[in-house]
């Protein structure tokens, strides 16, 4: 008998200002909706709350443009401070689009804008950046979690990214700890004892997007998913298990 | 209070053959485990089953390669055979790598190898294609599903594919009904009265990626997910919502 996967939002996390105990008030909504952890308990977050909690809020009014960002501001129609932040928090562009910038972000991901986000943010001239090393935040995390409840656990940090090819955005990994980012199938055989076709599960990428489903993207009421069922060990993988590496990727 | 996000793997649904009764076993296996469907209740099923059913298996020992397929056949170390299929699964090849063609499918997607399988199919010789017209075999099965139950319900079919950038597969969609393809959220503001800077959630993907985790991708065991708690209401979609434009694709 296969368990079920069950993702259950948080409530009552409150707005996350910089150096907020994020560890706490997720233990503390927990208990309140009556989950007690059990061993191989995720909890997946999203970026956001970690960003503001480690206080990567960038006044724009500190920012100042480079010429190569006047450019592309003009091309995207976007602030010409917002640009150089995505430019600083990229190792190159891939594309420009009417009101996009597709860059490989300095984690290594490529994604639109590089993660700058000016939704949910007060007061508007202000961006946040993502985590500056998401999964040594998702490390941290899970240690905290980990001494507090004396459970075995996994911590995985989402964000939304478009797609080539497809409409609308899906939650993807940008950190994890204590739980894999792919699950390697090789040497697994099909009903028929063929070698499988499909080897490598994005597995954490799969949960993400579920986590992201249960979330919505309206507002931040429901910044953390506490899942349960997820269907493979918990060895502890990092993001670069993720990452397609520039010599095999076909579209970069 | 929101509520849960639960996804139940069908247990013992049989090795699906042309002209079997998909609703039927799936009904059996949800009542074999106690699931009594709800308005608003999912099934999400993998399309080769669907592809199985609706008879979509070809015999390679008919396929006659051509010129082209030969040529790319050497490039990808494939089967010409399998290739010539590929091709005229398509409406154009995008890009080719080592070992994968692809594709923009005859259905609108971009996918690898036009989603012609090889595996779990009996015997070796043979290859199975998508089904021919996926929207309308959700519409299909959802349609005798809700004359049998007299419940309003959803039907996903799902593939995996790999990504530009990412390593892995995930769930995607290649077929829905009763349900939508994306979630529109433009208009909706922020927890601050900014507009969203996300507008268009990929729904149907963000589920077919949650389910594709739970059925697992080593054997066909776990083929139908049923799904309750789906946070959005169940209007009819298609795929087309979920396609993007030539002319708004930049990896294209």
């Amino acid at each position: 008998m296969h368990t079920p996967l069950v993702l259950s939002p948080l409530e009552g996390i409150p707005l996350i200002q910089a150096g907020d105990d994020l560890v706490g008030f997720i233990l503390q909504a927990s208990e309140q909706q009556s989950i007690l952890l059990q061993n191989n308990d995720i909890f997946v977050i999203t970026q956001k709350i970690i960003s503001k909690a480690e206080g990567r809020i960038v006044d724009l009014k500190t920012v100042e443009p480079s010429a190569y960002a006047l450019d592309l501001a003009g091309e995207t129609h976007k602030d010409p401070r917002l640009v150089e932040l995505i430019l600083r928090e990229s190792n190159a562009v891939i594309r420009v689009g009417h009101d996009v910038i597709v860059v490989e972000h300095k984690l290594g991901f490529v994604c639109a804008n590089a993660g700058v986000d000016q939704s949910n943010i007060e007061p508007p001239e202000r961006a946040l950046l993502l985590p500056e090393d998401p999964d040594e935040s998702a490390r941290r995390i899970r240690q905290q979690l980990e001494v507090e409840t004396g459970m075995h656990l996994g911590v995985l940090i989402i964000d939304s990214h478009g797609r080539s090819w497809r409409v609308g955005v899906i939650g993807v990994s940008v950190g994890l700890s204590g739980m894999p980012g792919v699950v390697d199938l090789r040497g697994k055989s099909d009903l028929f004892d063929r070698t499988l076709r499909i080897t490598v599960v994005a597995a954490a990428d799969e949960l993400a997007a579920a986590a992201s489903l249960v979330m919505g993207e309206a507002n931040e009421g429901t910044p953390v998913v506490h899942v349960r069922g997820f269907p493979y060990p918990l060895e502890d993988g990092n993001m670069s298990q993720l990452l397609r590496s520039r010599e095999t990727d076909l579209f970069r």
